[in-house]
C-alpha cells in the first residue's frame, strides 16, 4: 500500500498539460490563457464623450447660470462611432452622443440636463439634428465629462498574462482588444467505463442479482464539474476480451477512467488488461474508501509518444466518487493547466464518534459540515459503507483521519475536506429570494 | 428612478420558471429536478459480499486459528450478478466475489486474507474454480462482511425529492434507481444582443472612433456561468429597422438581453423598440454603475400566452456586466427554478475613501476583497468609470454603498456583494498544487 500523497504524485508524474488550441472566445471561459494578450491600441481610442449633451468650449460659457444662461450656435452633431469633421470655434456647440469623439476644438461637454434642451427635445431614432442653438445653463469645466483616450488601456500594454483562468470579464477584455479567439489549455475529453457482469444500464430490464450502474454517472458528472468532456463508454463485461475491446475506444481521449475489476478477485480483470496492454504503476491505497486503484498509461500503436493515463477506480460507488475527488480531479486540473487545484480544508469539530480501529489507512468519511458562530463542526452522514452512496448525497465533506488515529470522540477537532460548499451560507446574503 | 429592490421585484414577476423537460441524466447535471424520484427496488437487491472470499457456516468455522485450521469442502463459486443455485450445506463453503448474492446456507464471509488461498491462487479472468478444499483460519462471526439487501435504500422510499438541485452524488443515486432520464427545469436560452453604430465584431478591421464589442462576450460570458445557454445574436445598427428585426431573431430564446441603447440619448433606440414591439416597464434605477436600465416584456404574434422577457442593459461594459449581474442572474436563477440564488454578502473594512457625492443612487463600485485574521478588507481597484473593464477584470466583489451615504473613510465598515469567491483562499488546503 502505498500513501495518498504519493499515489497523486506518482498519477501527477504521468500526465501532462494538454497542448494549447486556439479557441473562440467564448468558448474559452473558464479556461486557462496560453498566450500573453497585450493592446495593439489604445482603450478608448480617442477622448469621448460620457454624457449626451453638446460639446463646447469651457471658456464660451463662463458666467453662465439659469436665470441668465449663455446661448451657443449648434453647428452640428456627432454620435458614437462617428467622427466631427468641423471644428467647434468659440461661440459654437456641438450636439454629442455618449462614446462619441471630442470634436476638434471643444474641451468640455454640457450634459442635456445643464442646457435648455428639454429631454425628450428629439424624437428618439431619428438622429436630425433640430436645434440651431442651445442655451447653456451653468458653467462649463474644462475637460468634464469627457473621457480620455487610454484611459483604460494604452496601445502596448500587456492586460491579460498568459495562465490566466479565463472569467466573464477577461473574456469581455479580450474582446474590446478586438480577438475574437484565443489560445487556451483546452477541456479534457475523460472516457468513462464501468465494468462489471452484474451491472445494467439505467433504463435497462432489472433481474435478479444485478444492478444498476451508478459509477459511470456520478464519475461522468463529476467530469463534467471539474470542467472536462465525459465520454461515457457503457459497460465492459469481466472478460479480458471485452474490457480490452471496450478500452480501446478510451484511447482516443486524454484519460481514461474505469471502475471496477481493480481488486484481487478472479474476475478482476481490469489490472491484467492494464499490465497487458499498457503499464500499470500501483493498485492499492493507503485510503478508506477507495483502497483499490489501479494507475496506469496506455501508449497507442503507431500514434509515436502519445500516452493515455488510466486511473482504473474502485467499483463501489462511493469509492469511486471518492477517488475520482482525490486523484482524477487533480489529474484533470494538471491537464487543463491549472495550477490552484487546492481542495479547501478546515479544522472541525467532530459531532460523532469516528472509529478507524485495526485500519492502517487513513478514513475519509462522508460527512456534513456546518460553520455556527465562526466554528466548524461535522456529522457523519450516516452508514460509512462504501456501497451506501445516499451518505455521499447527504454529504459535503470528507474527513480526514489519519491511519494511526483508532478513534475521535465528539468535541475532538479534526481535518476536514471541503467538497461543496457555497461561502455565504453562512454570511449575510444580498437580495434574497424569499 | 426606482431602487434595485423594486426593479428587481417587477422584473421578477414578469419572469416564469421555464416548463420542465425530461433529459438524458448526465444533462441533468446542476439543474433543479422537478419530481420526486422514489425507489421500485431495494439498493442493494439482495444481501451480497463486501468482500472476494468464503461463503461460509459460521458456526462450521468455531475454534479454527492459524495453528489448527478447519477444512472446509469447496461446492462451487459465484461472482457478482449472478446468483448461486446450491445451499451451502455443514461443512462446505462457496467461493464469492465482491458484490455477489450471499448463497443459501451461509451466513458469513470469510475473505482469502482469513483462508490458506494466497493472494494470487487463480489466474485472474479465468472465473474458473480450481480449489476443492479451503482451510479457514480464523473463525467467522455471523453475519461477517456481509451487505444486507436495502441497507442503502428501500423499495418505496423517496430518495430524490423534487425541487433538487442535481450534483453528481444525486446523478449516481438516480442512475443506481435504473433511471435513464429525469424531469428538470432546462437550461435557459438567453439570446445576447450588442446595439450601437460605433461597435465592432472582435475579429473585424478596426477604423477611428469605432470600438470592439465587449457586452457580448462578458454578459454570454456570465449567461453561461451561471448555467444558460447564450445565443449572440450580434450587433445591431441604431435604427428601428435593423434593431427591429435582429430582435426579433431573439424572440425565440426564454429570455432577451441587449446592451446599450437605453438612454436619452437620440439614437437609444433599444427602448423605442420595446415600447412599440412589446411593453416598457422602467428605465432607469438608482444605482451605479447601470442608472439607465431597460425593462419590458415582447408577447410574439401566432404564440398565444407566450412572453419574452427583455432586460435592455446599459452600453458601458462595467455597467452592462453590474446590471446583468444584479437583475439578469437572478432572472436565469428564477427560469432555472432555483430557490436560493443569494449573493453572499459580507461586512468589509473600506481600504480607501469611497465617495459617493451628490449622488442619490447606490454605489456599487469595483472591489477586491481580502480575508486577515478573520476579518474582511475591501479595496477599490482602480478607477471606477463605467468604461473601465479593467477594474472588473481585477474585482472580485462590488461595494454596496447606500445613496445617502457621501464618503466612506478608510477603516470604515461597509457591505459588499461577493462576485468571485472560492472559500478556502483563507483556508488550509489539501494535497496543493505547489
Amino acid at each position: 500500500m502505498i500513501s495518498i500523497e504519493e499515489a497523486l504524485a506518482r498519477i501527477l508524474s504521468y500526465v501532462d498539460v494538454l497542448p494549447a488550441e486556439e479557441k473562440p472566445l467564448l468558448e474559452a471561459l473558464g479556461q486557462v490563457l496560453d498566450e500573453d494578450i497585450s493592446a495593439t491600441f489604445d482603450i478608448p481610442p480617442l477622448d469621448n464623450t460620457a454624457m449626451d449633451g453638446y460639446a463646447v468650449r469651457a471658456a464660451d460659457t463662463t458666467g453662465a447660470t439659469g436665470a441668465s444662461p449663455i446661448t451657443l450656435r449648434v453647428i452640428g452633431e456627432v454620435a458614437a462611432g462617428y467622427e466631427y469633421e468641423g471644428e467647434v470655434e468659440r461661440g459654437t456647440a456641438v450636439r454629442i452622443m455618449t462614446g462619441a469623439p471630442i470634436p476638434a476644438g471643444a474641451d468640455s461637454i454640457v450634459p442635456f440636463e445643464e442646457t435648455d434642451e428639454p429631454f425628450d427635445h428629439a424624437p428618439s431614432g431619428t438622429g436630425r439634428l433640430t436645434a440651431t442653438a442651445v442655451k447653456v445653463l451653468k458653467e462649463a469645466r474644462p475637460g468634464a465629462n469627457i473621457r480620455r483616450a487610454a484611459e483604460d488601456i494604452t496601445a502596448g500594454q500587456m492586460v491579460v498574462p498568459k495562465g490566466t483562468v479565463l472569467r466573464a470579464s477577461e473574456i469581455g477584455v479580450i474582446a474590446s482588444l478586438g480577438r475574437a479567439a484565443v489560445r487556451v489549455i483546452p477541456r479534457p475529453v475523460v472516457a468513462v467505463l464501468s465494468t462489471g457482469d452484474e451491472l445494467l444500464e439505467p433504463g435497462q430490464e432489472r433481474s435478479g442479482a444485478r444492478i444498476f450502474d451508478a459509477n459511470a454517472h456520478s464519475v461522468g458528472s463529476l467530469v463534467e464539474r471539474y470542467g472536462g468532456m465525459p465520454r461515457l463508454l457503457g459497460i465492459a463485461k469481466d472478460t479480458v476480451a471485452d474490457l480490452t475491446a471496450k478500452i480501446h475506444k478510451g484511447w482516443g481521449a486524454d484519460i481514461l477512467v474505469t471502475s471496477a475489476g481493480v481488486s484481487r478477485g478472479d474476475y478482476d480483470v481490469v489490472k491484467d488488461v492494464l499490465a497487458s496492454e499498457g503499464q500499470v504503476d500501483f493498485w492499492t491505497v493507503a485510503m478508506k474508501p477507495g483502497k483499490p486503484l489501479a494507475f496506469g498509461c496506455f501508449y497507442p500503436e503507431g500514434d509515436e509518444g502519445r500516452r493515455v493515463p488510466h486511473i482504473g477506480l474502485p467499483g463501489n460507488p462511493v469509492s469511486s466518487m471518492v477517488a475520482f475527488e482525490l486523484f482524477g480531479r487533480p489529474a484533470m486540473m494538471k491537464m487543463m493547466g491549472k495550477r490552484d487545484w487546492r481542495r479547501p480544508m478546515v479544522r472541525a469539530i467532530a459531532e460523532d464518534e469516528i472509529t478507524n480501529r485495526d485500519d492502517p489507512r487513513v478514513f475519509l468519511a462522508r460527512c456534513f459540515v456546518t460553520e455556527r458562530d465562526g466554528k466548524f463542526y461535522a456529522s457523519l452522514t450516516g452508514s460509512q459503507g462504501s456501497g451506501i452512496l445516499t451518505s455521499m448525497m447527504r454529504a459535503n465533506a470528507l474527513t480526514l483521519i489519519p491511519a494511526e488515529v483508532d478513534v475521535v470522540e465528539p468535541g475532538e477537532e479534526i481535518d476536514v475536506i471541503m467538497l461543496d460548499w457555497t461561502r455565504g451560507e453562512e454570511w449575510g446574503s444580498y437580495l434574497t429570494s424569499d
